[in-house]
């Protein structure tokens, strides 16, 4: 279909207005820093879950390729056009349906920040408890797509355990509701889960019904510095061993420390090797368990200045050397330090600087290869270490992806964890529910 | 395939001794007392997940129906062989394969109790607080299949929420494996999270991994006895607006209450028409809140002998009669009182007593017709008013199944809450993953 001819017709189904040349950021995610900039026909902006639907139907019929759009803060090129076609914006689906506090629930559009149902959701008494790192940009819609974690899905899980229905759009263009306010239900099988972390791959999320609980009566941090990762695993062994459960349980390793432990709110120690942070949000008592848990030398700095700093980590780290290339692998808690270590030895034999940081409750590490962007020979080496990060990960027992999915950075990494029945499985999964293979094609390719 | 053949040749795959035939209780679960019996070729009991993919390749070549069998303890249908083949029994599947208490989790065969789960949790200082009420008999693969709730479930969530990885084995006979002691994992598609509720349609799970929590500090219960569904409707809304998370929120209505209210420890009012019950895990704090909440009146009668008369409920329902025809509709928290009035009203129309109970935070009513065995009029008439209680659940936003599942009988009713678009998905991945529809063929249909 010629380009002029399609931009034409999505026009008359969402405006012509709305439909705009494919340029900027809307051919890219957060791995631009690694080069990785797509291409498409157009960008279609729809303004209602049945101009979606419309959208689809139109690009289905005449084999355009489909790539849904949320915040764009995704770490794994997953919304990132590299097959040409259309880029499916969901940023105008920004509406929250129905917010009913007191009965613990919401229903937002897929375009609404995740940021925002956090902040209603405290302005009312309540927790909205997911809050991955790029909370602020990243659309609730997109956060389903990768089933997006962050710190405190150690104790509260990640973005599935809080989604109770999903509106999308499926192929060929036909909008289904999976779940909705009720909070318990198994008649079908769990397409709802299905669709949370596939990646716009199986369908398009327009809409979804979130669950809240109360929020938390308190929130106190406390850290510990320790010489070695080995050290820092016992620490964390023991936090798991006092009786009471933690919010958060993150660490840094100390080549992180090497890059943003100068910022740390009051200093750290000069021989600091390893950093463990916790957090408790049931009471003083507890909290007073998990700061002994920590051992001599625990801090407790202000929470706020804590996680503000926290966050700023990921950042901090891609400007060291002007960037990055991050994995997210997980392994079983038990192998943290071995993970930890390993990743290290892997650039070393790569040439390149490496550290780690990230939510050591879930054994979720962020295994980064520091680069400059301008060099392609260091870029080569990043890709070739995450090669021997992910067989790490298999060894291990753990998974390639903890939290940011496969995007376009893992295709065909699935099998290093997977049998080829698994695998099997997968595409006979995809293959039903995508039959012409439209919707976000090239990504999480098992 | 004569039946003598495959007996010989599953013989050779299990031993001569573990292929039974088929009778006793392989042929049905609760459902039994509205009539619900299956037939089968044999019985069938692997010791190894080996031996499960070798039967399922020998049905599978051979176009045998499988019908994979847990506790036995289903509400509808789902163990039942309505299509013949073989019965697969996992009850030899028995081992704690590993368990680590001070990582919080265990590695278990399907065939493990849900009850020695939990009981091995709480020995350890930890807790699994997923709770069906048949935990003693029930499996924890059979738990699994039907993504399993119970009365913590309000806090806790389903089954699926404590499951890190499955073992299953997939059509035409191959083992596979999903997630594993890794707490995170979005690399493939969320296939663990599909097998959960599949009610053995999909694949059959043969070991899973599950995540353990510290044992909550205390067990708090109170309750609250209310003139009216309205009037209890009102106090399970202040305890959602008490600003606390309550670990449970159970009741029982009027009919109930007629039924099994006067062995309630402590004895019950003479005019209570609603028994809200409550339960803090948090703090004495806590449940002062909560105890506020159900208003002047509340009791705090001992835990356990409360919980101990709540899980006699089910049973005193149904010998006052002598059977019953019981579903578990869920709806929008805030519908529960139609829900429960209407019930009854059904049930009046088919010249059937009706009551209700169940886990009110989640919205999961136990609806329930009462009815004599022997009587196939009082049968035909509560299937009647099941059909108008499906219509019900649908119209009021919810489910015809919270936590029991299709089995064989809601069959055919999911059309009533899912638009053909999104019936479609669920045969489609059907079909994708038991091409030949040998997986508890008849069963959970769309």
């Amino acid at each position: 279909m010629k380009t002029d001819a399609l931009i034409h017709d999505l026009g008359r189904i969402v405006g012509a207005e709305h439909v705009l040349e494919a340029a900027g950021h809307y051919l890219h995610d957060t791995t631009l820093t690694m080069g990785l900039r797509g291409e498409a026909e157009a960008v279609v902006r729809p303004g209602s879950t049945e101009e979606v639907a419309a959208t689809v139907r139109h690009c289905y019929e005449h084999d355009v390729p489909i790539v849904p759009r949320g915040g764009g803060t995704g770490f794994a090129g997953g919304a990132t056009p590299t097959q040409g076609g259309i880029v499916l914006s969901l940023e105008r689906l920004a509406r929250v349906r129905s917010f009913d506090p007191l009965l613990w629930r919401i229903e937002v559009e897929a375009g609404v920040r995740t940021h925002s149902v956090q902040r209603l959701a405290r302005e009312n008494g309540l927790a909205f408890p997911v809050d991955p790192g790029a909370a602020e940009e990243s659309q609730i819609g997109g956060n389903i797509a990768t089933n997006a974690g962050g710190p405190h899905c150690f104790k509260y899980g990640v973005m599935r355990a809080w989604v109770t229905g999903v509106e999308a759009v499926m192929a060929p263009g036909e909008i289904a509701r999976f779940g909705g306010p009720v909070r318990k239900d198994v008649a079908g099988y769990d397409l709802l889960g299905l669709l949370c972390g596939s990646e716009g791959t199986l369908g398009i999320i327009t809409a979804a019904w979130l669950r809240l609980i109360p929020a938390p009566p308190v929130s106190l941090a406390a850290a510990g510095f320790y010489s070695d990762a080995a050290a820092g695993q016992e620490a964390i062994e023991q936090l798991m061993a006092s009786g009471v459960q933690p919010a958060a349980i993150e660490y840094l390793d100390a080549a992180t420390l090497a890059i943003c432990g100068a910022t740390f709110p009051g200093g750290m120690p000069a021989d600091a090797g390893f950093l463990v942070i916790t957090e408790a949000d049931t009471s003083e008592a507890d909290f007073a368990e998990l700061v002994e848990a920590l051992g001599p030398g625990a801090r407790t700095p202000d929470p706020r200045a804590l996680w503000r700093w926290r966050d700023s980590v990921s950042l901090a780290v891609t400007v060291s050397r002007g960037g990055k290339l991050s994995d997210d692998i997980a392994v079983p808690v038990d192998r943290l330090a071995e993970a930890v270590e390993r990743t290290v030895e892997i650039g070393r034999r790569h040439g390149l600087q490496a550290c780690s940081w990230g939510h050591a409750g879930d054994g979720n590490l962020h295994s980064t290869f520091l680069l400059d962007p301008g060099e392609p020979a260091e870029r080569r080496a990043a890709n070739a270490a995450a090669e021997e990060l992910f067989a790490l990960a298999a060894e291990l027992g753990g998974t390639i992806s903890g939290e940011h999915g496969l995007g376009v950075l893992k295709n065909h990494k699935l099998s290093l964890q997977w049998s080829p029945a698994a695998v099997g499985a997968h595409d006979a999964v995809r293959g039903a529910l995508d039959p012409k293979g439209l919707f976000n094609p090239g990504k999480k390719l098992a």
